[in-house]
């Protein structure tokens, strides 16, 4: 029998503890599991996009299928849906609408690299972006340091105030909007959410001992790094094939990251003093998609899912 | 709303009728809408393998995720499964579970091929293959041409004959099991449905006038017509670019197939002469499953599904 579970619940299931262990054992999976070729597609009008993104790991296989629709207006502009094949038969297993989860899972894995890679006395966060991923990266990312001064940094003004206030409501903590240098040389754990085609600040601007997440290059052209950066900072990443290709690495020509799984794992090393400049991109690979589903079927439908 | 069809309710409902159409509306669609790069995928065991072959056109956008997982006794050892998009908003449309369908599907991508290519005196049919798609082959290009006649060619005698037998008893025709040069050699029409990774028969066998619809090779290896049919035929396939990759036309070095689309069209010649020897290539895409998904849902749920 299939399962469905609708966007409506989904929503209503997922949470941040949730996500952020979906999150962890897909970082461990990516030594062992597979993740195959992502496709870009887009429907009869080119500018709505789509993505697969397809693996399998343990008992899990199955594909996201992510779209970009951006002239929605009523509806998110992103959506997921999930799709479990049964590792037994290949026939569906489960359908999983996944657009509000979808937000959490990404900010789980900047939370999970914040938390291998960061200083621990990490106190400051600065974001780059205020769009709906933003507030998930900032909840994410607080939950696993003790920051306590948020910096908003955003190409418009108004929605960098409106969104520092909106952080201040939801969080309690203090957030400000602020220029790009301020933002980047304050941090302590900087993180990039945006769309962005180029580089959002100098190199010469991060200070020693900054952690560094990238959250929103997944596509090529796609970039928000300077590649100065890259002579010095150790590079991490979730998936090296993908991130070189269609993460932020692929603005880095000779960049080697090392898989955040590894680190997690302790086959590699993370930070090793506190003056490290740690980088991790994240391009989103789709272990991390079926162990959500498998997590939220799980919450849902208990052990005999 | 989501909109789900199981497999039980999808092969209730497919017939050939709504296939052909299906079938015919995607090959006008060739020109006009687009294919995406098809992802092969396999679980954590490697010889359980998915395919994910996605496009758009018109109002149809989605994916089609077809399984093999050779060790099923129980359940068929394809599945399918059509995940539809909203043209209007990304959001997921419709799931179609369509393994019964996607047979229907494959056969009448064969019968419009025969109807556009073969001799419209084709009497006798030659299959080569005796699988769960042989029958559906069988059927759908009966009835688009006056059969008479069917030799089945199988690698296993015994197949063959139970298969022959099968044919008979279903369509009433005349049908009997005999040896790949008898069988070649005699065809109006031959049809290869197998899983082959080498060519099935010698193209001297091959009489002029013969039509060939080679609908088993759909991944890198496959293979089932002797290259040296290339030099004396006139080629055709379902989508240039598949199937010169992954389908049969991989192993023509320099073969230019036309699209079937462009046939169906007007824009392209067919058969110029009875003398003429026609092949189709089959490699399966997108657009098909797009359609059938649509007209399932058609039938299901009327106009305003």
């Amino acid at each position: 029998m299939t399962t469905f579970v609708s966007e409506a619940e989904s929503a209503a299931l997922v949470d941040d503890e949730l996500a952020l262990a979906a999150a962890r054992e897909a970082f461990l999976a990516t030594g062992t599991g597979q993740t195959f070729p992502v496709v870009i597609g887009n429907s009869s009008l080119p500018h709505n996009r789509f993505t697969l993104k397809s693996g399998s790991a343990g008992d899990l296989v199955g594909v996201k299928i992510g779209s970009f629709w951006p002239d929605n207006t009523e509806l998110p502009r992103h959506s997921s849906t999930i799709v479990l094949l049964d590792p037994a038969t290949g026939r569906l297993r489960a359908v999983v609408e996944a657009a509000a989860a979808n937000a959490y899972r990404t900010a789980a894995a900047d939370a999970l690299a914040v938390d291998a890679l960061a200083r621990k006395d990490s106190r400051t966060l600065t974001i780059i972006g205020t769009g709906h991923q933003a507030l998930h990266e900032v909840r994410a990312v607080s939950r696993v340091r003790p920051i306590e001064r948020v910096f908003v940094v955003g190409r418009r003004p108004d929605a960098a105030k409106t969104f520092a206030a909106q952080v201040t409501a939801v969080t309690g903590m203090t957030a400000e909007p602020t220029d790009a240098r301020t933002g980047v040389a304050e941090a302590d754990v900087l993180v990039t959410a945006t769309t962005s085609r180029e580089p959002l600040f100098d190199a010469s601007w991060v200070a020693p001992g900054t952690h560094i997440s990238a959250m929103g290059a997944d596509g090529p052209g796609k970039q928000e790094l300077p590649v100065a950066i890259y002579d010095r900072a150790r590079l991490f990443c979730d998936l090296p094939e993908q991130s070189t290709t269609i993460g932020e690495f692929q603005h880095a020509q000779a960049a080697v990251p090392v898989a955040l799984g590894s680190v997690l794992a302790g086959d590699a090393d993370g930070r090793t003093s506190p003056e490290d400049v740690t980088v991790f991109d994240s391009s989103g690979f789709a272990l991390q998609d079926l162990t959500l589903a498998a997590a939220l079927l799980h919450r849902r439908f208990g052990e005999h899912e």
